[in-house]
C-alpha cells in the first residue's frame, strides 16, 4: 500500500468551530509525548486545572477537561447526574438543546420539554412555569451559547430559577468559555461543559467541565452505576482528584492537553476580560460590514452572541455555491446552518484566534465577491 | 495569574503505552487545524479507514478510530453489541478482562466470567465448557494481548469457539495490534478495538475499531437504544461512512487524526510483517539481556507478549526507589504492576517506534545500575 503524508489545505476558519488554531498551540502539541501518569506531567495537569478555574471564574476543585470532545463532556454531565426516574427540565431552543434530550432519555432520565424558536434565547417564564408544573424536577438544563443559531440565553437568571426550585442545573458552554461572559461560582452553576476548540482555540478533541460540590454529592450518592465506565467521574476524579498521588483510570491524550494547557496560558496572557471585550468588538465590526452588505442576522441585537454570526442567506444566493467559492476562492470557511436552519442560514464564526479585525474585513470583502 | 508554557522532560517510554513517538508523527500534529467537515479532511478519514484496514488485515467498512482514547473504543464494543440482559462469557487473565466486565454489567448485561490466572493466557477449554454450560450466551469477550500481565491469547481459536457456540466476540487489541499477528477476518473477529498509543506509536487519544457485518447487524438491530449518544455507532457512522457525504455528530479531534494518519503511513512503508518482526527481535534482545541479570518473566515463554515484557522485581531491589532512579537518573519510564501485580511485578514496554535496539540496550545497562 502506497500512501502519503497529508498536508492540510491553507484554511481561515470561520465557522462554528474549530476555529483558528495559533502556532504556539500547534507547536505545543508537537512537543515530546511523555506518560500520563509522569509527575512532569501530573504537574502540567494541576496547571491546566488552575487555569480552568480562571476560565470558568469558580473555585470548583473538580474542574478538568474530560479526554474527549464537547458530545462527550455532554455526556458526562448527563450520565453522572441523571438517575433513571429523574425528571430533567431540558430547554430546546437549537441543536444542541436537542442532543440533551437524547442524553437524559438514553440515561433513563424523563425529559420535560421547554421549546423556544430557534434563534431565541431560552423564556426564564417557560421554565420556571415548568418547574411549577413539575415539582418533581430535579435537574435544569440549558444551552447558554446555542452554536446552532447563535442566541445566547440569561444563564445567571435561569440558574437562579432553577435554584430557587430546588433542582440542580447543567449548563452548555462549549461556544461561550472565554468568548462571552461566565461566571460559575456567582451565577451558581452546578454542571458546566465546554469544548477546546471554540473560544479557546485549542485543537478539538478535549472538554472542559466543571462541577461545584451539589453536583459532585448527586453522582457520589448515586443508587444505581453510572452507565458509562470512561465517564463515570466517581472514577475520573481519582485521576484528576487532589495532590499528587493519581489513579491509573484511562490514557489521557497527552499532546492534545499541551495544546490545552498553552492556549490557556494564552488566555491567562490576555486576562479572560479582555478575551470577551475583543470577542465583542470584532463581532460589532462584522455587524456593521454585513449590514452594508444587506446581509441580516437570524437572532435579535440583544440576545446576539458575538462568537457565532448566524446570518439569512441572501434571496439571490446559493448557499452551496457561495460557502464553495469562499472556500476554494478565499480559504475561507464559514459553517452551514444545521438542522431546521439548514439551507437558511450561515454560522459565522468569530472564535479565539480567529476574531482578529484582519479576518472580518477578509471574510467581508469575500463575501462581498462570492454572494 | 501568571503561567508558563509547559516544556515536557526528555524521557524513553518503555513503560505500558504511550510509547515514543516519531518525529514525523509529532510535526504531523503540529500542522494547521483545518474542520472537520472540509473536503480535503474527509479524504484524510478516508486514507485513515483504508490503512487501518491495512493494519487489522479486514474488509470491515466499519473500520475506523473512535474520537477517545482506548477505554471509549472498549466502551464503544459494549455499548453498541450488549443489550440488557444479554449473556456475555467475559474472559478475565488480568485488569482489562476485569474492565470488560464493569462494561457489560454497566449497560444491564449478564457476565459470565471465565477466570485464569494473572499472566496466563484464557484458557480455551475453559470458555468452550461456559459456552456449554451457558447456551444463552449472545457475546465472548476476551483480551487478545493482556496490557496489565503481559500474556497473549490465542485470538483466533478462542473466536472460532465463540463462532462455533453461535456467539459474537468482542476483541481487545488495544497491545496487539502492529505489534502481533492479528487477523480479522481470517480469524472471525466481530468486534475489535486498539489504542493508537502503543505499537503504531502515535500519541494517545484514539482508538482504532473494526465491526463485522454480524456485528453491524446486532447494533443496527437493537430493541433499546445505544444508553451512550457519543459512541452510539448507528449515529458514529454516519459521520465516518461511505462516501463523500458525512453528517456531523461531534467535532473529531482534527489534529490527533494527522498524527494517526502519519503513524499508518510509517506502518505501511515498514510494512506490517515486517513490524510484527521487529517487536519479536528486540523482544528477544531484551529477554537475553534481563536473563543475564537475573531477572525473570512472569508469564511463561510460548505466550509471552513481545511487546510488553512483565518481569518480577528482583528480591533485594526496592520498586519504586529503581523506577526513579531509571526515570531521574536516565531518563526511562517503566511500567509499574497493576491490580493484584502492583509492586509484584516492573513492565517493560518496547512498542512501536520504542522497539529499537538501541533502547533495549539503554533499558540494560540502566536496569544493571538501578537494581
Amino acid at each position: 500500500m502506497k500512501m502519503k503524508s497529508f498536508t492540510p489545505p491553507k484554511r481561515l476558519l470561520m465557522g462554528p468551530g474549530p476555529s483558528d488554531v495559533h502556532t504556539r498551540i500547534l507547536n505545543a502539541m508537537a512537543r515530546q509525548t511523555i506518560g500520563h501518569l509522569d509527575p512532569a506531567f501530573i504537574e502540567m495537569m494541576d496547571e491546566t486545572k488552575q487555569m480552568l478555574k480562571y476560565a470558568f471564574i469558580t473555585e470548583n476543585e473538580l474542574t478538568m477537561p474530560i479526554s474527549a470532545p464537547g458530545s462527550a463532556g455532554m455526556e458526562a454531565c448527563f450520565a453522572n447526574l441523571v438517575e433513571p426516574g429523574d425528571k430533567v427540565i431540558v430547554c430546546i431552543n437549537g441543536v444542541f438543546g436537542t442532543r440533551m434530550k437524547e442524553n437524559v432519555i438514553r440515561v433513563g432520565g424523563v425529559a420535560v420539554i421547554v421549546n423556544d424558536d430557534w434563534g431565541k434565547p431560552v423564556d426564564p417564564e417557560k421554565v420556571e412555569q415548568a418547574l411549577i408544573d413539575n415539582p418533581d424536577a430535579k435537574i435544569v438544563s440549558f444551552v447558554h451559547a446555542e452554536t446552532s443559531t447563535g442566541a445566547i440565553s440569561d444563564a445567571k437568571l435561569l440558574c437562579e430559577i432553577a435554584n430557587k426550585h430546588g433542582c440542580l442545573n447543567i449548563v452548555d458552554a462549549v461556544t461561550s468559555l472565554a468568548g462571552s461572559e461566565l461566571r460559575v461560582d456567582d451565577w451558581g452553576i452546578d454542571a458546566i461543559y465546554s469544548g477546546s476548540q471554540k473560544c479557546l482555540s485549542a485543537m478539538p478533541g478535549l472538554s472542559p467541565v466543571s462541577f461545584s460540590d451539589r453536583a459532585i454529592h448527586k453522582f457520589t450518592h448515586r443508587k444505581t452505576p453510572v452507565t458509562s465506565w470512561f465517564l463515570d467521574l466517581n472514577l475520573v476524579m481519582g485521576y484528576w482528584g487532589k495532590g499528587a498521588k493519581r489513579a491509573y483510570h484511562h490514557t489521557a491524550p497527552v499532546n492534545t492537553l499541551y495544546g490545552l494547557h498553552e492556549s490557556l496560558v494564552m488566555l491567562t496572557e490576555e486576562g479572560l476580560e479582555n478575551s470577551w471585550a475583543r470577542h465583542k468588538k470584532n463581532h460589532k465590526h462584522l455587524r456593521d460590514g454585513l449590514s452594508k452588505l444587506g446581509i441580516h442576522y437570524l437572532v435579535d441585537e440583544s440576545s446576539r452572541l458575538p462568537q457565532l454570526n448566524s446570518v439569512f442567506i441572501p434571496e439571490e444566493s446559493d448557499d452551496a455555491k457561495v460557502r464553495s467559492s469562499l472556500m476554494n476562492d478565499f480559504n475561507i470557511e464559514i459553517g452551514s446552518g444545521l438542522g431546521d436552519l439548514a439551507g437558511i442560514i450561515w454560522r459565522i464564526g468569530l472564535m479565539g484566534h480567529t476574531s482578529r479585525k484582519e479576518n472580518v474585513e477578509l471574510c467581508l470583502s469575500a463575501l462581498q465577491e462570492a454572494i
